[in-house]
């Protein structure tokens, strides 16, 4: 027999709350569907009302299987829960699940609200009886629980209680400051139960300031609690929420919570764990934590000789779970010998087929560990990875050559005196010994300026003689720069998403110190991967 | 009455078992000083004659308090201890504690180690006599031992207790793969005790696969071993190790560690543990995690107005410990959460006094927001938000105009057939009247092209006519770019770090869709802000 543990995820609300995160609305969407698809039970979107891209997110109405749920506070004392115009701007995004905050802990009461104790609970009792009296499921963030119960359990007890009476099905047990052990989260909520709150109307929201809100989830788990609020990847206000990326396969591999927990994510769906955790620093920009437990890239990696070897003979002699289970994958050193066997692996995946033995793959491996010593990086870019590959197999052909390029940048004063800018590209080309040159100015879909990068990209699609059939419908979809280290200096490293009109989408890498001119590059790896996937005929040089 | 608790530092071994991490043996001593100034017991340096940088570590003979400890495994079948030139190696580096690393799951002695379980216990016995032997501390670091329980507790106790009697100080207990919660932890360490080995010889080592290293550490203590092994930052093998930077403020600020155990780190010495972290990301080029525990940028940052508010009232609001204790301060970042109390409080602290009430305040709040809408973010460039704030009050001098700019990037093939970029820009600026034209390429330190933002900066400070003196000492010290939503379009957000002579640093915004103008406006902003530092006289407009 299992029980039903739920998952509450707040990366579009506590995860916003992140020092530097900002979502957009296409954003939250992006987020809100990959939420989706992992299986999370709830999916708090955020606080309606309190910035415009919270209300607008709940303007789209996402269509989610998980239960949409807006964020809010209890009423201010001295009004009505219905003449509470904060609470209104929260119904009125018209979720179905609304969770609020509202103080458990009374120096908080005293202190931060400057309210009575009773004032405090009506506030609580009436807001939570408003949301179920709308028909809308209520849940109750208990905040400063742990802390209000170590100062005045009675009070934060009834607290509890007055949300729970009026109808709340969840009473989420907040450790706001994030300073509690495991023992005591586990310790609290037990007392909680023994005075008559079941486990299976409580939550536990932990933080991460000391280290442990997967340790402190997983203890209220332990004690009872059978709701588990945090976010992708740990993000949230100060050092974050408890990392649901870590804690869904913890709670879907191991003991003792496999055999006896069951969530709504399945063992298909945590396959994609890696994959969502990065698109999330994919939206933010920031480098995927390596050391990251399961979804890092490190985390199946061996570096001592003695763990790589024993791994040879049985991968669980250094690996607590399959690797694949989660989407990540193994990595053992270039030089070792699986090194070759990983990579003829990928290649296959990719429809290039290698021999066992053929000395171009260590060629690769090398070329490979040399361009990321330079501050290339082919995690993502998997189509540069396949140039980089079918040139050292001798089966990339030589479809053009670039002779040069100019880019110009200027802002000044237009006619009616507006300051404007402009971007300008000229791309000089050879193909099959005949020279090309094409000039572009940089234009948006409105035809305002984006910069060197459009212009380039534009220049470059405009002309490419023979080829131009095949490009025409290729075009630049996203663009990432990162300073990285190459070698001793800083450089950049751009990546360019490019698309065609079959919807195919490939990730192209460039370094260089000039942005410009990384852009360029990833922007030629661009162009001859199409040439390369569509099988393209090299015009014969003369 | 308390009990004393000794930490043991493994960042010199384990932790350069961290895939990428190579450290040399100046880095070495750095960390052992470090570590030795924060107060660890035991400094593991490395595995003697594994490597030559760890062999060469010992030989400098490092003075510290702490005790230098060699890492080493036992000796293998078929020789005796004496014979053995691995451990003759580890011995050879003459340390005052050793360290070896031994089988105690019966899984890896067949399958792994290929010998029998009692060749393995011979083994681990007649290794640690040995050390003992010579007059040296011996530890022994019980290999996956807590998976070694589960499957054959009885040959795991056999293990170790093998160690034991043949003399070794301490027996540490491993979690290896990192698979064990820490409830299993403490269960098992309990079940240790009680078959006879006291906890004041038992260690605990635990990696971070799950994400509860830190809370596995604090299970084991719990139980009752009193010797902690871990790293600086978690640095560590797959996930890392058990961070010391999170569990040494824990166990002296938090209970029920504090007021029960004694460390020897001192509360003087824990005022440098953020020091200390920056130091080994310094030496790693690493950026420092802003989420990670007490020493984090974000640690201590408030984000969310509610908590904002309720911190200016009083810290302990939102904060388990006070930031200063671990040489950490508070943040309170500019965000479209935070309200007007927040602001007026940043504004101070930048040394821009305003009146409470200020109608400026609800404008400055409103253009932030605006801007933010736009894909601006003042999160980390404080500059951009005093110059915006200072301008809404009125307070910016009008320094001068910029006319306008052209930047060109040019690659082509140079005499010598080998294809170089160029990049120069021109810059146009009105002074009071006076117009005065720039020009420059980029240049890097070496004379290399640096590309667009580096001929725009060094274009821009070329020629400020009577501000020069103020801005010559200005340089672009960092530059990071975002791809971002302004309004319904990406557009790219650039920050910029700039520095003078005098090590003042700030930073700077700017956002279009075009990155060289996003870059522009930064670079202008920085100069701007340095001119209103220095107290710079605006030139009258003639």
């Amino acid at each position: 027999m299992t029980e039903r543990l739920y998952l509450y995820d707040t990366t579009l609300r506590d995860g916003q709350q992140t020092q530097g995160v900002q979502f957009s609305t296409r954003e939250k969407i992006q987020i809100a569907e990959a939420l989706d698809a992992l299986g999370v039970d709830h999916i708090e979107g955020g606080w309606p009302g309190a910035n415009p891209t919270d209300s607008e997110f709940f303007e789209t109405r996402p269509e989610t299987r998980a239960t949409l749920t807006a964020f809010g506070m209890t009423k201010r004392a001295g009004r009505s829960a219905e003449n509470d115009e904060v609470l209104a701007a929260v119904l009125n995004a018209g979720t179905p699940s609304v969770c609020i905050v509202g103080k458990t802990h009374d120096f908080h009461v005293t202190t931060a609200l400057g309210i009575t104790l009773d004032e405090n609970l009506v506030n609580i009792r009436d807001s939570i009886a408003h949301i179920v009296a709308q028909g809308r499921e209520a849940l109750f963030d208990a905040e400063h629980f742990f802390d209000g119960w170590k100062a005045n359990p009675d009070y934060a007890l009834e607290a509890i209680r007055a949300a729970h009476e009026a109808g709340a099905r969840w009473i989420v047990l907040c450790d706001t400051n994030g300073g509690s052990m495991p023992e005591e989260i586990a310790h609290i909520t037990r007392a909680v139960i023994a005075a008559g709150i079941s486990g299976d109307h409580l939550g536990i929201h932990c933080h991460d300031d000391t280290g442990q809100a997967v340790a402190g989830s997983l203890a209220a788990v332990e004690a009872g609690a059978r709701q588990i609020q945090g976010t992708l990847n740990g993000l949230g206000e100060r050092c974050g929420n408890a990392n649901l990326t870590t804690l869904i396969p913890t709670l879907l591999l191991k003991e003792p919570y496999a055999s006896k927990l069951e969530t709504g994510v399945s063992f298909d769906a945590l396959k994609g764990l890696r994959r969502a955790s990065r698109l999330l620093d994919d939206i933010l920009n920031r480098v995927p934590s390596k050391q990251a437990p399961y979804v890092g890239a490190s985390a199946f990696a061996h570096k001592a000789g003695l763990h790589a070897s024993a791994i040879a003979k049985d991968p669980s002699t250094y690996e607590h779970v399959d690797p694949a289970v989660v989407g990540n994958s193994r990595i053992v050193p270039m030089s070792n010998q699986a090194g070759q066997s990983n990579l003829r692996e990928r290649l296959m995946r990719a429809g290039i087929e290698v021999e066992k033995g053929d000395p171009a793959l260590a060629r690769i491996l090398d070329r490979i560990k040399e361009q990321e010593s330079r501050g290339y990086s082919y995690d993502t870019a998997q189509a540069s990875f396949e140039l980089l590959a079918l040139d050292e197999l001798g089966r990339l052909p030589d479809f053009f050559e670039v002779k040069r390029y100019r880019v110009t940048v200027e802002r000044r004063r237009n006619k009616r005196g507006k300051m404007v800018s402009l971007s300008e590209a000229v791309v000089v080309v050879k193909i099959g010994g005949e020279k090309v040159l094409s000039v572009s100015e940089s234009a948006g879909p409105d035809g305002s300026d984006r910069g060197p990068v459009n212009a380039l990209s534009r220049a470059l699609g405009k002309d490419l003689g023979p080829y131009q059939s095949i490009i025409d419908d290729v075009h630049l979809v996203d663009f990432k720069v990162r300073i990285t280290d190459g070698g001793t200096d800083a450089v950049t490293r751009v990546i360019i998403d490019s698309e065609d009109g079959q919807g195919n989408r490939w990730s192209t890498v460039g370094v260089s110190a000039n942005i410009v001119d990384a852009s360029f590059d990833a922007l030629v790896e661009s162009i001859r991967w199409k040439l390369v996937r569509d099988g393209a005929e090299p015009v014969a040089r003369v």
